[in-house]
């Protein structure tokens, strides 16, 4: 169906229609001038991630439901990283004519999905015509005990640097989806070759916040002294945590947790592995310090790994390799 | 500068520097994952808009000031439009290659003097490059006794039907700069022909959402039944209160509040005045219904209008000429 058949109140009234509120504290959702939150005494946190058709996403290979889910996980890991839980979430859709209303159903559906598997609401957004593609805004809401709130700002010399999960893989996935994309564009009738490759191709398409690692410190009673989610790579956040505690970094480049499927892919690929974990970015696991006495702790909380330590901000941020000199974190960023 | 010369992480940078933060509950702005709001007993309400470049807004006569204060204000019309107080906004912004460091200065600029007057703050972002031009997406926070909270909702028959400032403007604002841009199009020596037509360009580019009804209604003790903001224009603003409220409505055709400058603009253009303010869109004006035993207060909230009142539903939404038949309401919005 065109979207011109349903309009833009047809179609506000389609997304909302499949939506139904689970926190108490949403107490109206889409349908108003603005979303209504109940206040209570937790600190709210407030977040909003914009994706871009051709600079975020290729739709060639990106399925509408991934990519809904996709948006919506981005903005659930900015939570995540501040040690809170996600609650309200409202989205903004421009959507160009070469979108038809199923393609729109399909994306909420990933949304929803999303919601569903974290506990939020999706509670408004906005929609409007677009000209050039797909924009995808997400903002989200979510809340945290003021005490138990984790800056990037509060990493000391001696506390443990830990990173959820694996990394690199969603960057491996990324390269081998464009690689597919090209053997398809050179010849229609090559079927994409991503038999093997279904791990780092979800890493890519569907990643996982790592909900789990925020309730398991709350079962655990820990709270990370620094936390951010690795969105940019390891090296970039890392630097961005060091800089906003003010300390520098020891990594140790044979502690960073990453998987067989992005080693063989890099392999295959001739391209460096370590170099993927550094650089690639989106990853969206929390990369986090503790203090060096809770230590006996890292094992209750999952899938984490000790990869470093906090130093004093004048030994810099550095990786180090198993035989070799240490070598300077380079941060990444679009230019 | 190029944007390339200072990267992502510079920009943002140079943002925050210019970001001071003035309420209480912003906790912690731009910087970290998420922003962090302190909890109140208040309700949190939370809006998002998106503007894209080309759809909302043409940069051949829009300078990046206004647009940047503009883009802000729809978000707070938004908060104003529950009744509330806006109090933290979050900007995405995608930026091309042809946008220098110095213009997206000049919108955060319009940005930051948005907040001043309205007293928001800049709590946080996203910043992407983007293959297309400009996209900005803003997230406000606002906040609301519960009790106070205006929902579309509740409008009932006989409710009065209010609005403030006068509508319209903007959009004749909107066809004359459309008039001049074709002008200089096929003649680049000529210059534009604004002068004398200051209001309506200026409602168009810089228009102020109704923070002064929404503080003057607290004041005189006065809680509107529903309300709504005017961005889709009188006609679809009113019949989506309505629908909200399952009421019906009658709109007094000559009591629409309507500026001489709107009228003359018309009339040159061979436009019809009204058309303009039932369809145009743009007004950032507020739509509201009253009790009608509030009827006397209406003086006290500032410039407000009683343009009509609600009826039971099964009469339907209509506006009344002075001498003719009611006419029904048309829904706007994109197809």
């Amino acid at each position: 169906m065109q979207i011109g058949e349903l309009g833009e109140f047809g179609l506000i009234d389609r997304i909302a229609q499949r939506v139904q509120l689970r926190n108490p504290s949403s107490l109206t959702g889409i349908g108003d001038d603005a979303a209504v939150v109940a206040g209570n005494e937790k600190s709210s946190l407030l977040t909003t991630d914009l994706l871009l058709e051709g600079v975020h996403f290729d739709l060639t290979y990106f399925p509408m439901k991934h990519l809904g889910y996709k948006a919506a996980m981005v903005g659930f890991s900015d939570i995540y990283a501040m040690n809170g839980l996600p609650k309200q979430l409202v989205v903004s859709l421009g959507i160009s004519k070469k979108f038809s209303v199923e393609n729109i159903d399909e994306l909420y559906e990933g949304i929803l999905l999303a919601c569903t598997q974290h506990g939020v609401d999706l509670v408004g957004g906005d929609t409007s015509a677009s000209l050039t593609g797909l924009t995808i805004n997400v903002s989200v809401l979510g809340e945290c005990e003021p005490e138990k709130t984790a800056y990037r700002s509060g990493a000391k010399p001696t506390d443990l640097i830990c990173v959820t999960g694996d990394l690199g893989a969603a960057y491996m996935g990324l390269l081998l989806l464009e690689r597919e994309k090209t053997v398809f564009e050179t010849n229609a009738n090559a079927a994409p070759q991503l038999a093997g490759h279904e791990y780092i191709v979800q890493r890519y398409l569907k990643p996982e916040a790592a909900r789990s690692t925020v309730l398991n410190m709350r079962e655990a009673g820990v709270t990370p002294t620094a936390m951010i989610d690795i969105s940019d790579g390891l090296s970039s956040d890392m630097l961005h945590l060091c800089r906003q505690s003010n300390v520098g970094a020891r990594l140790y480049l044979d502690k960073i947790p990453i998987a067989k499927q992005t080693f063989d892919m890099a392999e295959e690929m001739n391209f460096d592995a370590v170099t993927a974990a550094l650089n690639g970015g989106d990853d969206y696991e929390l990369l986090f310090t503790l203090p060096l006495s809770l230590h006996e702790k890292v094992k209750d909380l999952g899938r984490v790994d000790v990869i470093g330590h906090i130093v004093e901000p004048e030994n810099g941020a550095m990786i180090v390799p198993p035989n070799g000199e240490p070598v300077a974190l380079q941060a990444q960023g679009f230019r």
